[in-house]
């Protein structure tokens, strides 16, 4: 670690689930000192078990000494955080988060504590809990940081850092930019494949179901499977970023009705190019693994 | 071949393509005789090299002695038969079809040949052409026959018994149900997918739509990949089953209207009901291998 000035001598993680366990393995191995707060003794042992951090506690004193903190908690939590969690903040330290939407979590945060900086590390697999931590998921994944103009530069420093220590590829964000970009990418994703396995669910004769579920391919598997993912999680994304799912769902609907029309009308051609047009866009938001 | 009643000495394939090769190559390795019938002398060379049958030719009478006939042409070149190829079918011989619709196809072919069973192999990559068959296709998946009354019984035999030495799950439906069932597990994700790409395309904020592309993750990869396919066997599909994919459409709107009221009314309880409903469904039509 070069850069002293910027290194924190001790990281705490609050919430050692899929995103905060991970954490805690990466960072040990970079050679941090890891200090992990976790609800319930139970949920502890099974943390010590796994060794995700050196030091794991239901005691908030742990965090005292740490000079970074990430919150790896639900965005629920994050929007209305304990009273006991707030005061075991020390002043000093720089604040993170681990949210997938950003504008709300940066408005109650920036009120809270001075050294907030807010960040998404694009990165999960379907596993939750204190068993799903592992090493390397954020591994050339996206870490969006998301800076207002008043954020503390050291501290978007240090966090900026963290991530592409574990190896993240590292964005700065506007967050309303950032909840509408993933609005579209991740969010509308979910509604669209819920969508369809909906419909399915609604199909009245028993036939055709049978035989939907008989024919069904990779292709279905692939297209519902984001639908098919955590509902809480699903819920928790739309209920914090309502106005720019509302507006992306708008704008698809416009664009289904447009295919429909191709299609009532006949109009092939025109049909035929708007797939060829979706065909071209696509690798622009592929990644080297997908 | 245990039952030389219904093994074909000589099959013949018309079409070298992704199916018709693929099926070419196991065939073979099955220990029929195969004779294969392409369009142009440089994809007759190419699939001599490629070893997709022992007989190939751009000359119908290769197609004299077959006893079985798999005609692995596109959609439009299915329900528009050149004559040149028509005469050149045995009246003996049973015909059948790979078509991924079949009402049309049945109507259209049930007054061409006596023998005709119209089948669907629901197997398929991203690759076409001469280049694209492949040895174990067929292996494990859904092989759908779709008999009528006038159905000759030994012709339907005899296509059902290859479809099973191929490895392939045989399954027999209805024409229109069929057709009904892939409009929504085949047709309809086409387009949920290819709307979600759109909408995308036309993002007009720059700075959103660079975040996009960055941030899409492998979810957003997965919802998107059918609708990123084939241009032409999209519109294929689309042209061919009109009336069962225009159905599934409105009710698929219909339950993304659901969605969308849900959110505007904040009715959380009920959206997350549907999220977990969606969830539970999903693996109902999943394969071991999705």
């Amino acid at each position: 670690m070069e850069n002293k000035r910027s290194s924190p001598s001790c990281i705490g993680i609050v919430g050692l689930g899929l995103i905060g366990g991970s954490l805690g393995l990466d960072l040990q191995a970079l050679g941090y000192e890891v200090h992990g707060l976790v609800h319930r003794s139970s949920t502890a042992q099974k943390a010590q078990d796994r060794k995700l951090a050196q030091v794991i506690s239901i005691d908030t004193k742990i965090l005292s000494d740490c000079e970074l903190i990430i919150l790896a908690l639900p965005l629920d939590q994050l929007l209305k955080p304990s009273d006991y969690l707030l005061s075991a903040l020390p002043k000093s330290a720089v604040i993170t988060d681990v949210g997938s939407v950003k504008a709300p979590v940066v408005k109650v945060w920036r009120e809270l504590h001075q050294n907030f900086v807010g960040s998404h590390p694009m990165a999960g697999t379907n596993d939750s809990g204190v068993g799903a931590g592992k090493k390397g998921l954020f591994n050339k994944r996206p870490w969006v940081t998301t800076p207002e103009a008043k954020t503390n530069q050291n501290a978007l420093a240090m966090v900026g850092q963290l991530a592409v220590q574990l190896g993240a590829q590292l964005i700065e964000a506007d967050p309303n930019m950032h909840d509408q970009a993933v609005a579209l990418i991740s969010h509308l994703p979910v509604l669209v494949s819920a969508a369809l396995l909906r419909t399915l669910s609604k199909e009245e004769n028993p036939t055709i179901m049978k035989l939907a579920q008989q024919l069904a391919s990779s292709g279905f598997a692939d297209t519902t499977r984001v639908g098919g993912g955590n509902p809480k999680l699903g819920l928790a994304m739309v209920r914090n970023n309502k106005s720019a799912i509302v507006h992306a769902l708008r704008n698809y609907n416009n664009n289904l009705h447009e295919y429909e029309k191709n299609i009532l009308d006949e109009n092939w051609a025109q049909f035929q190019t708007e797939l060829e047009q979706t065909k071209e866009l696509r690798p622009g938001f592929l990644k080297d693994d997908d």
